[in-house]
């Protein structure tokens, strides 16, 4: 840190990407990405064309893209707001909406609290149910920025959607922040109920599903002044922030929607597996609509799980966090890798 | 703009980017974008292979390239920061180092006043001297972050590295940003500066003379706790925010030097034949190091001429200001391009 540095920055604890150790080749079960790689149309639509047109500014409307993406959630281009991942559009939603403060549960995606000190938000934290559902009666009339990640990381465990529509209506003078990285996965979409309430932000991402984490794209489902906020801040701090290439990527890949559908699906059929294996080896896994896995042995520590994964190749991701730190969370690779994580925890728990 | 958008943000005037005008297709000056296409290294970079692992996040730390950039540039890795485009990291820098206020020209990059407004920031603004040239005394001693984008835009007017010195010199506890985006073009970098101050961070882009606008790429280079400062911010709002292609893209851009140099070398010969051509119709030419120029006829107002000029298919900036209202920002494209935008100028000129 500099001796120049803005005060009310210095305390700041910044956000932990999962690991990416270089040491090995590791079976990566740790930061939620899809085993698959793209459709075949995102892989011709970023072709020599497009990269020589590289020299020239993306558009910073991202027009085709937003036509592309309210075609397919069956709204209109000025409902749509896309940025450079998701994370932008929380941070972005945090200043624009968080001033009398924001509220979301105390186990959940680590970030919140980060944008929260960031931008100096006052933060009220509602411990998850002993279950480790949210306490959705805690977020009820609040008149806060609320925050609720459907389904839940690292749980993986979803509200339904009357719940959710119950939290919106409570809330009528605040904005109510769904993050739904993971609701492709088996949750419900609040997407459509955008049409009906204009203080709910629906937040997407083409990270997970679509399987582009590294082309950084998320995107916004929302009443239209709510996308105009979004980009009145995008267009006041960096407005060409998608890049060119991941613009085309992205059309592509909404084009291409039923071969992520499909990639869903095996997702989900890997997950009952994992779970079913992990049950019968005497775990407790939580109910997810996920892309992973929220386990905890009766036979091991969860540090110890995971070091003893790492170990043999596998990672994981493990919160030395209290009420989690018995957890790993487990991402859901392809059939073959989980069958090889089975067997690497079978092997872990055979020398205990 | 919704009834929920935090009070602070309601007034903000964002920044507005060039028009990109769809309707006929037009030789097209007024982005700064650079006429040549990016290096063979860089499409042979951007392969299969790549894009198929745009499953995977990309590298938060973004360490290859920081280290290619850092050999390029005679220093070390933890001298050097990389973001989603230099704006983002013009963004970051007004966070970290504007509390004290900022201090700027009035005829500059138009965004300073948007990153000052948008953090509450106060500002102080130092008319340009008669001539365009920076009033360099006017940032001596004054202990606020201050800014200057060297060559300044929109005059292309360059500081000597000796007077840059002088400011840095004079400010020995605050922050002086140097914004390079234009240095390639026949100024002097201050890249060599940092090691010998503390204060001081040098910001500089792939958008301009590495043919890489629409690829979102900046850098910085500064002492290593300057660049911990903004590595603090950047893992506080979006970690992931340099894309997997625009990574590989930039490390082969770094590779290719010598492709570039050579480009720059084209453009700036090119700016000698505008200017030439433009004074010789009665244009005052202010004396560019960048790749534009900032010119004013004595035979037609400057919005008439780019108005003129885009009824005939060439797009040039006019930004409709004091003080400048009478120039156009004309940018470098090709040699062709550049003939056959002063063959529309002398037509404009004889149509009078």
């Amino acid at each position: 840190m500099s001796r120049f540095l803005n005060e009310k920055y210095q305390k700041l604890d910044a956000y932990t990407p999962g690991e990416q150790p270089q040491d090995k080749s590791y079976i990566k079960l740790n930061t939620n990405e899809s085993p698959y790689p793209p459709s075949g149309g995102v892989i011709s639509a970023v072709n020599e064309t497009e990269i020589k047109n590289l020299r020239l500014y993306s558009d910073p409307e991202s027009a085709r893209l937003k036509t592309a993406l309210a075609k397919l959630y069956n709204t209109e281009a000025e409902n749509i707001f896309v940025s450079n991942g998701s994370d932008d559009i929380l941070n972005f939603a945090f200043m624009a909406y968080g001033s009398n403060g924001v509220i979301f549960p105390d186990i959940t995606y680590g970030f919140y609290s980060v944008f929260a000190e960031l931008h100096g938000i006052p933060t009220t934290v509602i411990p998850l149910n002993e279950d480790f559902t949210v306490n959705t009666s805690a977020f009820m009339g609040k008149n806060k920025l609320i925050v609720i990640a459907n389904p839940n990381a690292p749980t993986g465990i979803a509200l339904s959607l009357e719940v959710i529509e119950e939290i919106i209506k409570s809330n009528p003078d605040s904005i109510v922040l769904i993050d739904e990285a993971y609701v492709d996965f088996g949750a419900e979409s609040c997407a459509s109920l955008t049409e009906k309430y204009d203080n709910l932000l629906c937040v997407q991402t083409f990270s997970k599903s679509r399987s582009m984490a590294g082309a950084r794209l998320g995107f916004a489902i929302a009443g239209k002044e709510i996308i105009a906020d979004l980009e009145k801040i995008k267009y006041s701090t960096n407005p060409y922030n998608i890049n060119r290439l991941t613009q085309v990527a992205g059309i592509a890949a909404v084009t291409d929607n039923d071969y992520y559908t499909e990639n869903c699906k095996k997702i989900i059929q890997t997950r009952e597996y994992v779970t079913k294996e992990l049950e019968a080896l005497g775990f407790r896994v939580l109910d997810s609509k996920a892309n992973f896995v929220f386990a905890k042995s009766n036979k091991i520590s969860g540090m110890a799980l995971y070091e003893a994964l790492k170990e043999k190749g596998a990672l994981v991701r493990h919160f030395d966090k209290p009420r989690i730190c018995e957890y790993n969370r487990i991402t859901i690779g392809s059939r073959k890798e989980m069958e090889i994580f089975i067997e690497k925890v079978k092997e872990i728990l055979g020398e205990l």
